[in-house]
C-alpha cells in the first residue's frame, strides 16, 4: 500500500501540514501507511470562516433542512463504506469491529436526521416546555427557548473509532446549526480522513460549516469564547490536561468529555450455572473483550458474580476466550485482530503489570506474541481479584485492550456497591431475570452510571449487548467516565446551542418564537381557517364560533349511542355524591364532539385529516343546560413536504360565563 | 445591637468555630455586629454524615414529600420575618430591598414545592422523555431516568442575597433528594445564620439534610467526588480559582457557577422619547442601578440607546438619579442604602476609577459621601461612553454598586452586537414596542445571554423587571455569567440529579420505573379496574373489551347529531380524493368515544372523573364495516392526598385486523 499523506481541510481547501510529519504505522505489519501532520495551518483563520462563513450560513436553515443534510452525508458513507473497510483493516480492526465504526457512524446521521425531522419544528428556534404565567393579569409571561452557539464546537476523537467517532458527534452538532471543527487522533487519522473527504465530495455541506486538523497547529483551545464547545474523548489524563485550561474557566467554554471507564457487568444473584442469564452473561464479557481487542470506551473491565459462581464463571470464560481466533483480521475466520499499534500493546502490559500486583491472571497471556511478525497482536487475559476490597487496582487501572477482570460479590449491596467503586462510568450490564434485583441495581448504583443494560433471556436476542452506544441515548457518564453526555437524540442537539429564558407579553413572545401563547391576541377574519392553506394561515388567526346549548336529552342520547353510561352522566344523585360534580354532567367526549361540530368547516379544502389530539384537560364540568362555544387558534406549524404539513390549533371550549370548559390542542395534516 | 456570634450547624448540632473569628461590620454604622469561623470544625465528619445519614433519608422520601417539606420551610420563614428584616438593616438594606431576599426567598421555595407536586410524579425516580424503541420485535427498548446524586451539595453563596441566595439553591437540592452544606459570604453571614436557624426550628427536615459553615474549616473541594456538586455564586476570579481545582476535572465533579456579568438594556430603535417605552427603559435603568444599591448580579451595568436618542436619555437618567434619597435604610423615605462594607466601596470607587478611562462621569460622585458617618454610602454614578467599541473596559469591568454606563448604538446589529460584546451575561432587557426588532434580537443575541426580557406598554405594568430571577426559569448565563444553570423549575431539580439510559425488555424497565411501557406484560383478571381503588390497582393490569363493528349509519348518526359532517365522514368520493382516506371514514370523536362505551363500567365507584387525555395519535382509519376493540391499560399511578390521586391509563383501540386504530393516555380522579 501507498504511503498516504493526510490532508487538512482549512477554509475549504485540503492543505497539507508543513515541516517534519508524522509517521502512522499499520497496527497489522507495521509498515508506515500515513504521513500527517498540520504545522503551518492558520488555526486563528479557521476558527474565523466557521464563525463568520460556516455558522451563519447553518443558522440559515431550518432544523429539517440541517436534517436532511445528515441523511445526504450518511448516504454518502453508505454509497463508498467499501473504500472505509479497506483502509480500516490496516487499523487492526476485523471487518465486525469496522461496522461498528463504519456503518454504526453513518447509521448515527440517519437517526438524528430521523429524530431532527420527527422532534423538531422545522425552523430555527426549539422551544423548551411550556409557557410559564408570571403574573395575575396575564400580560407578562416566560418561555424557554434554544437557540445555536454562535462559534465552532472542537471535536478532538480518540483513535479507536475514526468515523463513528466523527459522526456521533458532527450529527448533533450540525442539527443544531454549529460549525465544527474536527482533531482526529493521529493513529486512526487516516480514516478520519477519507469519511470526511467522502462527506466533502457529497457536495451537500455549506462552506465552512466542517474542518479537518490532521495534526495539532497550535494550542486548540487558547483562542476560543463562550460561544465554542470542545468535545473531546480519550483518555482521562488527556481530559483533565485540557479542562485545567485557563480558557475553559475564564470564558465558560463548554467542556465535553468521554473518558474511558471501569466498566462493570453484573451477574445477578438469580443467575447462577444453569440459567440462560449466566450463559449470556459469559458470551457478553467475553465479547466485549475481544470486540476491537477490548479497544473501547465503553468495555467491560469489571466482571462481578455470587462468590458462590466465580469458579464456574472463571471456567466457563476461561474455555470461551481460548477458542478466540487471532490474527490478520483480512483473513476469514479471524475474530480478534490487532491492537492499534505497538505502543498501544506496551501500554496494555504495562497496566496488566499494575493489575496483577492484586489479582491474578487465570486467562492469556500478556507478554506472548500470538500473532508472527511486526503487527500488535496481543490474546485476550483475565484476571481474577478474590478480595475486590483489597485490590484497588482493579477498580482504578484499565488495560485498554482484551483485558477484563472477575472478582466475587458477597451480596447485592455488595455488588451495587463495587459497581459504584469504580467512580462513574459509561456502562454497566446487569444480568438477571429478577426484577426486584433489577429495580434494587438501579436505584442504588444510577447515579454512578450513565447507561445501564438489564439483560436476560427475553431481551437478550434483540439486544444490542453491553458496550454500544446508540444515538437515541445519552452516551457518556459520572466520574471517571469524565462527566459529560452525547448524543441522547434531541438531548444531545442541546449540548450545541443556548437555553434562554425570555419574558415579555404573549403577544411580543409569540411573535418571537412563531407561535400563539395563551393570552396573545386573537385575529380574526372572514374567512373560515378551514379553507386556508398553511402558508395562508397566520399564527394568532381564531375562528370563534357560535354557542350550543347542551341538553340533559344529548347526554343520555350520547350515553345510549356510544354505551358510556357512567354514573355521573346518567344518574343525578349518584353524580351529586361524587367530590367533583354537582350533579349530572356532559361526557367529556360529548364537549369534543360538539366543539368539533361547532368548529369544523365540512368541504373539501385544504384540512386533509385530524391526526391527533395533545394536552386535553377538562377544567369545569358542563351541566345539562350550560351552553358551550368554542374558540380555535393557528398555534404553529410546520410544513413537511410539497403535499403536506402539519398545524396545531389551540382548541378552547367556553362555558356561557366564559369559563374553561376544556382546552386542548388540536392536530391536524394540511395542504402546504 | 449586641455582637453575634454565628454558629456553624454540623451533623445536627450548632457548633462555634475555633481561634481567630472575623469580625464583620454594619454597612450603616460600621460598629461590630458579629463575630464567625468554622476554624476547628471537622469537615470530612460533616460530609460523612451528610452522605449516611442525609442522603439515604431524603432518598426515601417521594417529591411530593419533599416538596411538602419545601413548603413547610417557607412558612417558617414566612412566620418569622420579622427577625430577618430587623438584622438586614445592617446590611445597608431597605425593606424593598430586603423583601426581595426575605419574601423572594421564601416565595423560590413555595414555587419549588408547588412545581415538585405538579409536575413531579410522588415518587423516587424521575422519567425523562419517551421510550426509545430500540428492536424490531420490541424485546429491548430504552428508557432514560433520573436518580439523586449520593453525594453532597456545596452551595457557596454571595454577599448581596443572604437569604434568597441560600433558598434558591437549596430548594431544587433537597427537591432532588440530595442533602447540602450552605456556606454563606461571612459579610452577612448573620442573616444566612438567622434564617437557616428558623428552618432547623421547624422541625422538618431529617437529620443531616443540611449543614451550615459560617466560615472555611479548609479545602471545601478537596474531598468531593463525582457524586458531589458545587454550586457557586460570586465573583469571577473566585468561580475561576475553584473551578481550576484539581478534583473538579479529576472526578468531574459538577461545578455550577453563576457570576456577576455586564449585564445589558437596550432601548429599541422605536422607542424614543416621548413613547412609553422610553420612559420605562428610563425608570428600569434608575431602579436597577438604585435597588440594592446596584449590588445585584442581573443589574443592568450598559444601558444602550440610538446614538439620537443618547442625550435625551442622559437627561433623562441624570434627573432621575439626582432625586433618589439615599440614607439609613431604616429611616422612612429612604429609597437606597448603603454598599455592604467599606471594602466594598473600595471596590466600586476602583472599578469607577478604570471605567473613567475611557468613559466619563455624568451624574454622581463616586468619591463623595453622601451620608455622614461610618457606613459605606455612596450615590448612584451614570457614565457615559460615546465610543463604545473603542472602551473594553464598559464591557469588562463590572463595578459592583449604583454605577451604570450609557452608550450609544448606529443600528440593530450594532446594539446586538454591543450587547454580545460583554461575552455572556445573566439578563439582557430590550425596551421596544416592534415586535420584528424583538424577534431579530432574539435570534441575533440569544446565544450569549441566559435571560431576554422585552419590555413595552402591555407587559410593563406586571412584569417582574430585567433584575429578577424567578424560580420558574432558568437563571445563570454563558460566557462571563459562569456558564451556569440554576433553578427553572423541574430543570433546576435535575441538576443535583444523576441521569442514565436504562436498556432492557419492557417488562423489565416497566417494573424498574414503576411505569407501564408499551410492549410489557398486559395483565388481566376479573375484576373490572374501575372497581378498584389506587392502592389495588396494579402497574399493567388491562381490561380487554369486547368489540364492536362501526357502520355507516353510526357515523352518518353521529355526524348529524355533534353537527361535525366533514367530508371525509360523509361523502365518499371526496374522502376518496383526500390523499389521505381510502373513503368515508369514522369520526376521530366518534373512536374516542365509542371506546369509552367499551371499558367505561358506569356504575359508582373508585374511578371519580375523566380529567384528560394526552397524546391521542390516530393511527389507522375505521371505515364503516370495520370493528374496534380496546385495551385499557393501568400505566401509572399517584396518589395526592387522603380523598384522591391521579391514574394514567394507556389506551389502545385495535381494528378487526389489530392494527392499532388510535393510542392515547387517558388521565382519570381516582380514590386512593
Amino acid at each position: 500500500m501507498k504511503t498516504l499523506k493526510l490532508l487538512n481541510y482549512a477554509a475549504d481547501q485540503w492543505v497539507s501540514g508543513t515541516g517534519d510529519l508524522e509517521e502512522v504505522r499499520s497496527a497489522v505489519t507495521g509498515a508506515v501507511v500515513a504521513e500527517t501532520g498540520a504545522s503551518g495551518l492558520d488555526y486563528a483563520a479557521m476558527l474565523d470562516h466557521a464563525r463568520k462563513v460556516g455558522g451563519p450560513a447553518l443558522r440559515k436553515l431550518t432544523f429539517h433542512e440541517r436534517a436532511l443534510m445528515l441523511k445526504a452525508l450518511g448516504n454518502a458513507i453508505m454509497a463508498r463504506k467499501e473504500e472505509l473497510y479497506e483502509l480500516s483493516y490496516e487499523s487492526g480492526a476485523t471487518r465486525s469491529d469496522s461496522w461498528i465504526d463504519i456503518e454504526g457512524g453513518a447509521g448515527t446521521l440517519f437517526s438524528f436526521s430521523s429524530k431532527g425531522r420527527r422532534e423538531l419544528p422545522n425552523g430555527r428556534v426549539l422551544i423548551d416546555g411550556a409557557m410559564e404565567p408570571l403574573s395575575k393579569g396575564g400580560t407578562f409571561v416566560g418561555q424557554h427557548v434554544f437557540t445555536p452557539l454562535q462559534g465552532v464546537a472542537i471535536h478532538i476523537n480518540a483513535f479507536n473509532f475514526p468515523v463513528w467517532g466523527m459522526l456521533e458527534k458532527l450529527a448533533p452538532t450540525l442539527l443544531a446549526g454549529m460549525p465544527a471543527i474536527v482533531k482526529p487522533a493521529s493513529q486512526t487519522a487516516y480514516l478520519t480522513e477519507a469519511a470526511f473527504r467522502i462527506m466533502i465530495d457529497a457536495g451537500v455541506l455549506p462552506p465552512g460549516t466542517v474542518q479537518l486538523l490532521v495534526g495539532i497547529p497550535g494550542d486548540l483551545l487558547d483562542p476560543l469564547t463562550c460561544q465554542d464547545v470542545v468535545s473531546f474523548t480519550g483518555s482521562a489524563a488527556t481530559a483533565m490536561k485540557l479542562q485545567s485550561h485557563p480558557v475553559i474557566g475564564r470564558e465558560s467554554v463548554r467542556f465535553v468529555a468521554e473518558r474511558d471507564s471501569l466498566n462493570a457487568s453484573i451477574l445477578g444473584p438469580d443467575a447462577g450455572p444453569g440459567t440462560p442469564e449466566f450463559d449470556l452473561f459469559v458470551k457478553e464479557v467475553a465479547r466485549e473483550m475481544t470486540a476491537k481487542a477490548g479497544q473501547k470506551c465503553t468495555a467491560i473491565r469489571r466482571a462481578m458474580a455470587p462468590a458462590e459462581h466465580l469458579d464456574a464463571l472463571e471456567a466457563a470464560l476461561a474455555e470461551r476466550l481460548a477458542k478466540v481466533r487471532i490474527g490478520n483480521p483480512r483473513d476469514e475466520g479471524v475474530q480478534m485482530g490487532a491492537l492499534a499499534s505497538l505502543a498501544q500493546r506496551d501500554a496494555v502490559r504495562a497496566a496488566v503489570a499494575e493489575l496483577a500486583k492484586s489479582a491474578r491472571i487465570v486467562a492469556g497471556d500478556p507478554g506472548a506474541a500470538p500473532v508472527p511478525g511486526g503487527g500488535a497482536f496481543i490474546s485476550p487475559i483475565l484476571l481474577r481479584a478474590d478480595d475486590p476490597w483489597g485490590s484497588a487496582a482493579v477498580h482504578d487501572v484499565e488495560a485498554f485492550g482484551p483485558v477484563s477482570t472477575i472478582m466475587p460479590y458477597r451480596d447485592l449491596d455488595d455488588a451495587i456497591a463495587l459497581a459504584n467503586r469504580g467512580m462513574g462510568s459509561l456502562a454497566l450490564s446487569l444480568f438477571t431475570f429478577d426484577r426486584a434485583v433489577a429495580r434494587e441495581f438501579v436505584l442504588g448504583a444510577g447515579a454512578y452510571h450513565g447507561r445501564m443494560v438489564i439483560l436476560d433471556r427475553t431481551s437478550a436476542k434483540e439486544s444490542t449487548g453491553h458496550g454500544s452506544p446508540l444515538p437515541v441515548l445519552v452516551h457518556g457518564g459520572p466520574g471517571r467516565a469524565g462527566g459529560g453526555e452525547e448524543m441522547g437524540g434531541v438531548r444531545g442537539v442541546k449540548h450545541y446551542m443556548q437555553r434562554t429564558a425570555l419574558q415579555g407579553s404573549p403577544d411580543m413572545l409569540s411573535a418571537v418564537i412563531g407561535q400563539w401563547l395563551p393570552g396573545a391576541e386573537k385575529k380574526t377574519g372572514d374567512v373560515h381557517p378551514f379553507r386556508l392553506r398553511i402558508s395562508e394561515l397566520e399564527i394568532g388567526y381564531t375562528l370563534k364560533t357560535a354557542s350550543r346549548t347542551v341538553s340533559l336529552e344529548e347526554i343520555e342520547h350520547f350515553a345510549h349511542f356510544t354505551g358510556d353510561t357512567f354514573y355521573a352522566h346518567m344518574d343525578e344523585a349518584a353524580a351529586k355524591a361524587n367530590p367533583i360534580f354537582d350533579g349530572r354532567v356532559a361526557h367529556g367526549y360529548l364537549i369534543l364532539s360538539f366543539a368539533a361540530g361547532l368548529f369544523v368547516d365540512p368541504a373539501p379544502g385544504p384540512v386533509l385529516a385530524n391526526y391527533g389530539l395533545e394536552n386535553l384537560r377538562f377544567l369545569t364540568p358542563l351541566y345539562p343546560g350550560d351552553s358551550m362555544r368554542v374558540e380555535l387558534t393557528v398555534k404553529s406549524k410546520s410544513v413537511r413536504n410539497e403535499e403536506m404539513g402539519e398545524v396545531r390549533w389551540a382548541v378552547q371550549v367556553f362555558n356561557q360565563k366564559d369559563e374553561l370548559a376544556a382546552t386542548y390542542d388540536l392536530l391536524t395534516m394540511n395542504m402546504p
